[in-house]
């Protein structure tokens, strides 16, 4: 696919995030203004909650877009996420006779709050990257037994707390926990010491379900895509995790990209998931490519430095789509509903440089990584930022979603002091 | 405590379940009416949103009861809950100079349909009984390695799915999903064969927080609490849940009574958790007791045959009260939301007839249990009805949560068939 052009020139640059292909939604807000949805066009964002008021989108009966969050418009059905980006779509495009009647609905980026994009319903996150699960395995368990015996079988998740998701900007404060390790007697209750970051995609359903969905029916439910860092504190989750899973190690924060980029958008992206290790049971085949093809990128800047890029993959290696996920997810007649929003898990490639979290980076602190200013790095310190790029390459045009990032504020000296 | 006398008669029964001392919340509906909040006295249900709306209950600025769900209510803070607790004393106590305007908003309970009493905003469930621990460990780890290294100084939860949780009287559909047993070589995708109950009590988060929280404030963010049965796929969970815990095993249904049993009413019932095998950490010290006495029972009904009591306990087995398990879930700064339920782990006692699941009481089918009727379970079969029951007992009064009840619906022939 080519570049769509718009009457907006910056949304025509190449390197743009935001040409008129990608139409992200996001929620945004002008200085001393209520947040309201809005999307992303070149360096500008479009008030569409303005818009739909003022007669300029024609969407439904009732307003769909007057709101703090995309929910309402995600629970309207795919005919109206369609009748959205195609009405869109007329508006901006190079040549559209209502670019006047557009123009005003314009505020510039550098200027908004992002606020979260969509109301979290349920949160999973899931643990379907192929070569993560092989190294957090190998530095657990030993090169041998790196693999559950059932990860080529299911794509292995679990229930995360969805209260703990934050838009990208947010700080994120290093938790305090209940630890122990090895060489210790007793549990202590201190501040996290190996606190990791994971690099994943982030998939939004926005269709309702309330018995078990085909991997087919699984992809139409998917309303959208977000970067999403989950934010992991591995010593007290190494403590805690046997044998109910992680919990407090994983419900400090995940922060998500400002942007929902749309499965219209990424369309032309599509990839299929790697060759099966083993064949899956019919209920999980995919039946045409629903991976995507997004180069992933993972920066790191410590307080008053400069940013290194510590890690470089793509989301096709992931083992297992979101779809099959999801599909998986309803197996035992789970309701989903509007607003879940699913983890892909770490998504790590096969080289050093591609892995996307500092556990398999520093392999358990035991290999620091070394950034451009020289420090060297293990796990997270207070004070760095961490922010994940995602970026599909099309002909003569780019699709992003927004800076992913979040700054480590220190622990509470006395996290009970009132 | 004695009995609080009022003047609808039947609620002076010693062995009534709602005198005027309980109060408990539930969402009830009449033939062609809307769901809305009532308050179960005698054998009656009181139309609360219809009390507040003639300016009999007065609460805040705008209603808090003209709602389908008991949030609006919680969210609108512990002072008002106190308001409405004694403004429903003023009302139904003996001699009360309102009898004549209350009597009107009175429907039998034997004619009302009960619904959700209140929106789950997330449901966590623990691991925190005692016996049920050391049972379950013994089964699948044998004796010596039967307690997890963290279980005495962790209360150990798994987030669960909110989606999930339905009202007593709703049926149960026995899941399909992904198992394999030892024997098998590879995973198939089939009907649940060994499908359990699980029997718990359910405590609600009425408070938010945005921080970690003392147990003694964890105590108060606690509105009050439902019996509650978590179903639980014993075949799927035994293949699913290293490493992440169990997912689709326990998402297909998690049933809780239609009541609300208020702190309030169970402060008569306060007690302290066992004594400690180990210290804890100071974390997650009680200041006060804050376990209840609750005589729990479960009986299962064969489709078309009576009830057998299979298993009686007390909510006083717990390890960990809810109070010292919502503390730790704040440790890592997880913020808690109204509507958060929290289940509590099953409840087992130390002898063989007062375990709280099949698992146990078969233990895990080598030991089959015999019905009333000669029918012999090792797990649940179609057609089971499966009824949970609490009571506390008072000087001359009860206190009851109403049956938590739920039919074993036969698998889907086809789950995928439109």
């Amino acid at each position: 696919m080519t570049l769509i052009r718009s009457w907006v020139d910056t949304a025509n640059d190449p390197s743009c995030p935001f040409p008129l292909n990608n139409l992200p939604y996001g929620v945004f807000s002008t200085s001393g203004t209520q947040p309201r949805c809005g999307v992303a066009i070149g360096d500008k964002v479009l008030d569409v909650a303005a818009m739909e008021k003022a007669g300029l989108l024609r969407l439904a009966d009732t307003p769909l877009l007057a709101s703090a969050v995309w929910n309402p418009l995600m629970d309207a059905g795919a005919v109206i996420w369609d009748k959205l980006r195609s009405q869109l779509m007329g508006h901006l495009a190079q040549g559209a006779d209502t670019q006047d009647q557009v123009e005003p609905y314009q505020h510039p980026l550098s200027g908004v709050t992002m606020h979260m994009p969509f109301a979290v319903t349920e949160y999973t996150d899931f643990y379907a990257g192929r070569n993560h699960a092989q190294n957090v395995g190998s530095i657990f368990r030993g090169n041998d037994n790196a693999l559950p015996v059932n990860w080529l079988h299911i794509p292995i998740g679990y229930n995360g707390r969805a209260s703990s998701v934050v838009v990208s900007g947010t700080g994120v404060r290093r938790p305090w926990g209940q630890l122990k390790s090895p060489d210790q007697e007793a549990p202590v209750f201190q501040p996290c010491r190996r606190f990791d970051l994971e690099l994943e995609m982030g998939a939004i359903v926005g269709k309702p379900s309330t018995g078990p969905v085909t991997v087919a029916e699984a992809d139409d439910m998917i309303f959208g895509y977000v970067l999403l860092n989950d934010w992991s504190a591995r010593d007290i989750q190494a403590w805690e995790y046997v044998p109910l899973g992680p919990f407090q190690a994983k419900a400090t924060a995940t922060t998500i990209s400002p942007w929902i980029v749309t499965k219209a958008a990424l369309a032309p992206f599509r990839a299929t998931t790697p060759e099966r290790e083993k064949p899956l049971l019919a209920y999980l085949e995919e039946p045409r490519p629903m991976l995507y093809n997004i180069d992933l990128r993972v920066e790191l800047a410590p307080q008053g430095g400069t940013a290194t890029e510590i890690a470089r993959t793509n989301y096709t290696q992931m083992y297992y789509s979101a779809a099959q996920q999801l599909a998986h997810h309803t197996t035992s007649g789970c309701p989903m509903r509007v607003g879940d929003l699913l983890g892909s898990g770490t998504i790590s490639g096969t080289t050093k440089d591609s892995r996307g979290s500092m556990l398999e980076l520093s392999w358990s602190g035991k290999e620091p990584i070394t950034l451009d200013g020289g420090e060297t790095r293990s796990f997270l310190e207070d004070g760095d930022t961490l922010t994940l790029k995602g970026t599909c390459h099309g002909d003569g045009y780019s699709i992003g979603f927004g800076d992913c990032s979040g700054r480590i504020l220190p622990a509470l000296t006395d996290p009970y002091a009132r």
